[in-house]
């Protein structure tokens, strides 16, 4: 899966995916969109994912508060409380007072017709299409069954916006399809619990981008997270107390089912897996005892794939685990086992060489092999990162890639189906661009034939929980939007402009259902600050991003559950809009050869208040210490600001600056970029632009 | 209790009331609060309410994420919960990583002793008090029981702070009891339906500032909201299918016990109970058929008390309604019955003329001794507004007034025990301080005796939800916290600029605790504004305040359920602090004759940003209609703003204004003090003062 020390040789392979997308963004064209004359142009509606097939057409459908909604063809409760949920969530992008008492049911503005039912244990092919039709006198919806419906149903819920007259819905045409089946998101509830409230509310977000699979990373080093009533001791001494009971997951499950979602339950095995023998040793490779890590990394206990008790273990957990969760699927993990367990026990080596076990990669194919066969007992089909491609795995194992396309490649090669998550890791900081410009059908995957293709089920965002505890919103949110439109949208779908408005959109609309990614930066901040007044701080902290991958750790040390996460790191989302923002201002008037005079005003605005930061945020240096370690910062921005306004000057006068002050205008840009307090500024690379335009140009 | 037209002719009461705060508020001194020298001064501390004695020293003690408590004495599981919660808690208002896995038990650094348990089921005036001591090494609690264990569980919380070098709790100690009994907060759940998890978190924030009394009322013309067995059609066709399951009640009064906290229901009956007659109509004095009513206000129907039926049914729900809620008390609200019905019945004339009962008020005290009999038969004490006070009520029973003090103390000398919520509704608007000025002990219940005073058990804030739904912990909070410690704290306990600081840290705690009272703010705007970039939206939404008292419905009649209820007047909140800071500053900056260039400075970046907002925020009147109401406020903003800063011009220039020009902006401030899109603009007084001042003084 991955660990930093796994990745660090690997940055250049990121950057080099990263690149991509820069590349070939405005290559993508919109095809299946057409507007009728006169109708909003399909880009001004805030859909996403963007639709596989659209046409807009004249006039809107207003949306007040008799507004109803009535479901024909097949029925059942699900629906029943999708469309309530609906109904809740209209209000919640309103604002109306819709609702019992209000809505006019005898004339529905909304007719949501289903064919029949779905599975009753949703799979990962089934139909999720739908066909949505919006206009003046009404809205039709049109599903093969629940799924499609219930997303045709979030799809209305985009298209309701505010405008001059009252909230309204464009009229539409929307013909609608996934391009991959497998869209999921994997929660780690190993590192650090996620308690019910929070992932219930994600799977709201889920639902509200077309996810249809939660992968639920349930087990880890730092714990074991399910009670299990075969082996009670499994949270009761490797849990800390936290963790789901049976009811609990039962629930959950339940709740995404509601939503078109599959969860999937991943068991990391035969390493990750300290928290297990903390309560049950005769399972481990080593002597013991173990206890709970505190730290994060790779550990050496692994589970011993040569002692029958073992498996006589897994068979009973398993059985126990696969009743417990519905899906087809069941993920075993597979990840990091660094071997030093089974080299340091002589049993085992003695096992290895009387079964002619060649190395620790062999011992663990050996240990798969017998998994598998107890999930084949109980008919599921083993899911596991990377590392569990080996001769003899069976074919109808899925490998879920984090290595990319080309790993994902070989293993399509070899006839089994995959997964990409390769790019697609929300706690590595990374913007939204970036995991946008990650298409799972590129590189060597791309050479593939069109029926290996289609062993590509799709990807999975993935967030590994380190780090996030009341951040884990604005880590997932609103970036997994993006990474759900490239699993859903068709492949040429690549505006970046357009997916940042449609997502900013999108963004208010998750917390409308209750998202606090961009609540709890607020409130965090207050905190930090200890009183009301954060607007100097909020200036920072809207200019700076998190250090990216494993940098935190890199410059700390591996973290631990002690790690503090109440810094700016933890408060500031992963990607500064305002820096992207201005950064493109920037261009755009250096492009214009600096005629644009009220974009000058917009970004000279922005450098007055840099410049002037500084000092405003000085009474906080003294009061908090939070506040205090970003004092170098703060003090870099405002250099910033103050050179950004020097250049403005020189360019206004149209003499050119001179040599001696541009070049020490670059080393405080320079400065400003190195790390301080975990946080990158942003902002260095545009007033770079503006001191290097101040030499050159006369405006 | 209250209807608009109930308050009409009482306004100027309540100005009257809201005087008194003004001219006495530095008048209070705290005599129990005392400092040892080099200690932090007790105003420094964010404790909310003040605790009855105080003594501040030297030192801290330092919170870190090893930090533990533990539990000494008497034990029990409510108290393990809430020790729990307590480090929930501790992490939330420091963000902290702390808990299993990080705190370091063997070294408690709170230890909390009680000396028994408290009351099965919860008495008015069970011991409450405790008594905490923080010193550099460690902190103790002591308190009789949970109760007082759990307030000062709040307290300890209260006193943690970020600091320079880490998050602390400075050395203190506290001896804290309550100086009334019944502190309550009352949820209409009756007009719009308060979900569950809504009610769940403003039960956090009443404990958090040590409120113990939730009053529910639970019926209404609108709805009744609890599940009868006895009586399903209540629910069934009396409450749109918005109502509390058994199960949901027994829920919310197990969480509420949890947090020191009693639940005494509200049935309100003879009037009020239009829902109960659409399933019920043979109780009704009326011929029906009747429905849910729509909209607000007094209506007609109310139960026969001349028929036996009548108290039949009573009898039975009562009976069933009785044992759901264990408290020792049962509110019968009683209010405003305005007779229609009873006039128009021949039967009920007849049985009146029959009976010698004179008129409506003799007919509804009648009604009240037959459902005050079936209460007793079943040892609950009644509780009702100010109209059941009448010869013949028990004097076990308890009188809430909403009429004022004078009207609390007729009943206290009558010999009844009584509450006051008179001044404590919140859903008026009224500011912080308005509340806080209003003292149960003072008018005619200033004059009784010291014995009768104790028949003065408290008070309650009602929070009446015609108006409220999305907004409504911005309704609550923080202004709430200033009610709980009127009732909390010694009655000298008053000065106001204390009273906004603190209160200020208590709504970031409150933040902390789940309460949205911020954070909605801005989701709601951004969602009116259909953009991420509100800060035009902001500055506007910062100065203004929603119109007071019912004035939303003077201007459009009365409201209903379909009344818009997303509008600036329900994203602001109802008291704007921006205004008042910026009212002190120019009264400090004017009594300074001038001379404090840094005020200046401040004062002169408001109005610079005022004067214009109004073109910043012009591109929204465009796009959105709810942004296209407020310009009329947005262009008054502006204008007060260009005639404050030309203000500054003359008094800067030492040259007094022409005089035209002042009438001119005198009149322009004037035309803002109008109530427009029911917003009320509130930068009008202090820029007047600033016109003024231009044409008296040279700096």
């Amino acid at each position: 899966m991955k660990e930093w020390w796994d990745l660090q040789g690997k940055t250049d392979m990121w950057k080099f995916c990263f690149a991509i997308p820069l590349l070939t963004i405005f290559a993508g064209a919109l095809i299946a969109q057409t507007s009728q004359p006169g109708a909003a142009p399909a880009s001004t509606l805030k859909l996403m994912p963007m639709p596989s097939m659209m046409q807009t057409a004249t006039g809107e459908l207003p949306v007040t508060n008799t507004f109803s909604i009535a479901l024909k063809g097949y029925t059942e409760a699900r629906l029943e409380r999708s469309s309530q949920r609906f109904m809740r969530e209209l209000a919640g992008v309103t604002g109306l007072s819709i609702g019992p008492g209000t809505t006019d049911t005898s004339k529905p503005m909304l007719v949501a017709t289903t064919d029949h039912a779905s599975l009753p244990i949703q799979e990962v092919s089934e139909d999720e299409s739908y066909t949505l039709d919006v206009t003046p006198a009404g809205a039709t919806l049109h599903a093969a069954n629940p799924l499609g419906t219930m997303h045709g149903l979030q799809t209305f819920l985009q298209l309701v916006q505010v405008t001059p007259t009252g909230f309204a819905a464009p009229s539409v045409h929307i013909e609608d399809t996934p391009r991959f089946p497998w869209r999921g998101f994997m929660f780690d509830s190993g590192r650090h619990f996620t308690p019910m409230d929070v992932l219930k509310r994600n799977v709201d977000g889920m639902e509200a981008v077309k996810l249809n699979v939660m992968h639920w990373h349930l087990s880890e080093n730092q714990g074991f997270r399910v009670e299990s009533k075969a082996f009670p001791k499994l949270t009761e001494l490797g849990s800390d107390g936290l963790f789901y009971t049976q009811a609990e997951v039962k629930e959950i499950i339940e709740y995404a089912r509601d939503r078109g979602i599959r969860v999937m339950p991943e068991f990391d095995m035969p390493g990750h897996a300290t928290a297990w023998f903390v309560g049950y040793p005769q399972i481990a490779s080593g002597a013991g005892p173990y206890k709970i890590e505190r730290e994060w990394g790779v550990f050496d206990p692994a589970m011993d794939p040569t002692n029958e008790a073992t498996y006589k273990f897994l068979e009973k957990l398993l059985a126990e685990m696969t009743a417990l969760f519905p899906d087809a699927f069941f993920h075993i993990g597979g990840d990091e086992v660094n071997g030093k367990e089974w080299d340091a026990n002589p049993k085992i080596q003695a096992f290895m060489k009387a079964h002619g076990l060649k190395n620790n990669n062999a011992l663990q194919h050996y240990f798969n092999e017998h998994v598998e066969k107890i999930l084949e007992k109980h008919h599921k089909t083993l899911v596991g990162w990377d590392e569990i491609l080996a001769p003899g795995l069976p074919k109808e194992s899925v490998v879920q890639s984090w290595r990319g396309q080309d790993s994902l490649a070989e293993a399509i090669k070899l006839g089994y189906r995959g997964l990409l998550s390769f790019g697609y890791y929300m706690d590595l900081m990374h913007p939204a661009s970036a995991h946008y410009g990650i298409e799972p059908i590129s590189k060597n995957a791309a050479l593939l034939s069109d029926d290996e293709k289609k062993r590509i089920l799709g990807g999975e965002a993935c967030m590994w929980s380190e780090y996030s505890l009341e951040s884990l919103d604005s880590r997932i949110w609103p970036r997994t939007a993006a990474i759900a439109e490239r699993l859903w949208s068709p492949q040429s779908t690549t505006d970046v402009e357009s997916m940042y408005v449609r997502m900013a959109a999108e963004s208010r609309r998750l917390e409308a259902l209750g998202l606090t990614h961009r609540s709890n930066e607020n409130r965090m901040l207050r905190r930090m600050a200890g009183q009301e007044d954060i607007a100097a701080l909020r200036t920072l902290a809207d200019v700076v991003e998190p250090v990216k991958e494993y940098d935190r750790e890199n410059l700390h040390g591996p973290g631990s559950l002690s790690t503090p996460l109440d810094r700016v790191i933890d408060a500031v989302p992963p990607e500064s809009d305002v820096a992207r923002e201005f950064s493109a201002d920037v261009d755009q008037w250096i492009a214009g050869k600096f005629q644009d005079a009220a974009l000058e005003k917009k970004i000279r605005a922005y450098l007055v208040r840099w410049s002037q930061n500084h000092e405003e945020l000085a009474p906080l240096f003294q009061s908090s210490f939070i506040v205090a370690e970003v004092e170098p910062v703060s003090q870099s921005l405002s250099s910033l600001g103050a050179a950004g306004l020097q250049a403005l000057d020189y360019i206004d006068k149209g003499t050119a600056a001179p040599q001696d002050w541009i070049a020490q205008q670059e080393a405080l840009v320079k400065l400003s970029q190195a790390k301080k307090a975990d946080l990158l500024l942003m902002v260095g690379a545009p007033i770079q632009k503006l001191v290097e335009a101040s030499g050159l140009s006369a405006k």
